[in-house]
């Protein structure tokens, strides 16, 4: 099964568009774990607790690149694989270069660890995204338009009468699409960029960081990016679902985060079906 | 020491601007390196035979991490700095994110792997430069214009009269660097930019990739980035050196390789001193 075939299947069956983020920080970690395996202890409590919840989970590399830690990302991954089968794993992870370093890091994300998807920066242009693409099943998810606020200082920059991200959508639909495998990360926090990357590229899925702690409002983003079957959303959130209780308690915690945050977004899908009607 | 200090040290007591990259590639290695330490012996006998040429290292992590062999970069930055403490090493990463994450990101670069220097994608604005830039002892070296053909697609568009990589050149000069442990990336095959990038930023130091086997041409891109003290340039050569020979003797041949193309860069430097004397 492909990426793209495994994600609407998980949106159809989990009901659900909310994505997990996995960023571990040991050092906001309850004091129950700890010890050589806390990170992984972590990841797995995590995981299962929020899955029956979730249509994916996203690993960010960058935590577990900081403390030499690859072997536990291996294991967080080969987790989700053996208990949690339908839900697809998107490494977060950004790369971006060319030729045969481009094709070294697709082999990272998709043969050393296995990722359904990966995350992917365009500013080497369309020869950092091909050698992804090349892995027809997996997914390719280019970095539109992020979610901090000084992403307008170069993906807001007006070139030819549009901006910079919006060029980025443009190419990502008419031409990295052909396999049907590409995606676009685009932040909570520009619902109104949401919508015009929306209106260019039809039902591709968007996988949209920034909801919560860095601000973006559910409403405003299912309002402006959900697509015609009611889906295309990959709305992820990282830390206030790890680090909602600090006690030993904290995967139960955490799946209440993740309910509440399904529900509240399914809400809005109903209301904006029902407008739809 | 500083990144910029050592940096500038190697340049003088080296007289050399040239840069090895260390990409290694298994499939491109001589039939005498294999066994579990093959990459380790590989980048060993390639620095040892060409530091004598070099004003850096530059380690490509995907080449590692595709293999998984972090502890392999790991031992390879601790044989640099053992055996030629004089040279600076820059980690080519291209790590690009924001907040927590972009922290990771440095500690795994600065702390974790000890480089002097790390590459790093601005795609996501000058949020994700600050991270790196608190240690004010490394170098922070931005992508710009890379040397790749398609790196028009972005860094080509021109906003408001001015191409977005000399947004970001501007934004490196004028924001960025105020700690003067900024560089940036410039590929030998936009001469023309890269004599607009130089104007911009005084003697701030252009890391160059793509002469040699991407097409850039050695006395161009002397001729538009040298700086006003005659260095300024970390003119990278990368395959070229690394599988010069495919014998017993390859590191004999990339020293030969290294010290050819140290003595090409030094004889259009002296042309261009005499020019301008």
């Amino acid at each position: 099964m492909t990426f793209i075939e495994k994600l609407r299947r998980a949106w159809e069956q989990q009901d659900s568009l909310l994505c997990i983020g996995i960023d571990p920080d040991p050092e906001r970690f309850p004091s129950c774990v700890r010890g050589a395996d806390g990170i992984l202890d972590f990841n797995r409590a995590i995981i299962d607790a929020t899955a029956v919840h979730a249509c994916a989970f996203k690993p960010q590399i960058a935590f577990f690149a900081a403390q030499g830690a690859e072997r536990t990302l291996e294991r967080t991954i080969d987790h989700i694989r053996d208990h949690h089968p339908h839900l697809p794993v998107i490494l977060d992870a950004k790369r971006g270069d060319i030729g045969t370093t481009a094709e070294m890091y697709a082999r990272e994300a998709f043969d050393r660890y296995g990722a359904d998807a990966v995350t992917v920066n365009p500013y080497l242009g369309g020869d950092t995204i091909k050698p992804f693409l090349r892995y027809e099943d997996r997914g390719v998810i280019v970095l539109c338009r992020t979610s901090n606020a000084g992403s307008d200082e170069f993906q807001g920059l007006a070139c030819d009468g549009e901006s910079v991200s919006l060029r980025v959508a443009r190419k990502a639909a008419g031409e990295w699409n052909r396999s049907g495998n590409v995606a676009l990360v685009v932040g909570a926090t520009w619902p109104g960029e949401l919508a015009e990357i929306r209106a260019l590229v039809g039902d591709m899925p968007l996988l949209v960081p920034g909801i919560g702690a860095q601000g973006g409002g559910i409403a405003a983003v299912v309002e402006a990016g959900i697509d015609s079957r009611g889906q295309g959303l990959i709305i992820n959130s990282s830390r206030s679902v790890l680090y909602a209780g600090s006690d030993s308690r904290f995967a139960e915690s955490a799946a209440a985060e993740a309910a509440g945050l399904r529900e509240r977004i399914n809400r809005h899908r109903r209301k904006h079906d029902r407008g739809a009607a």
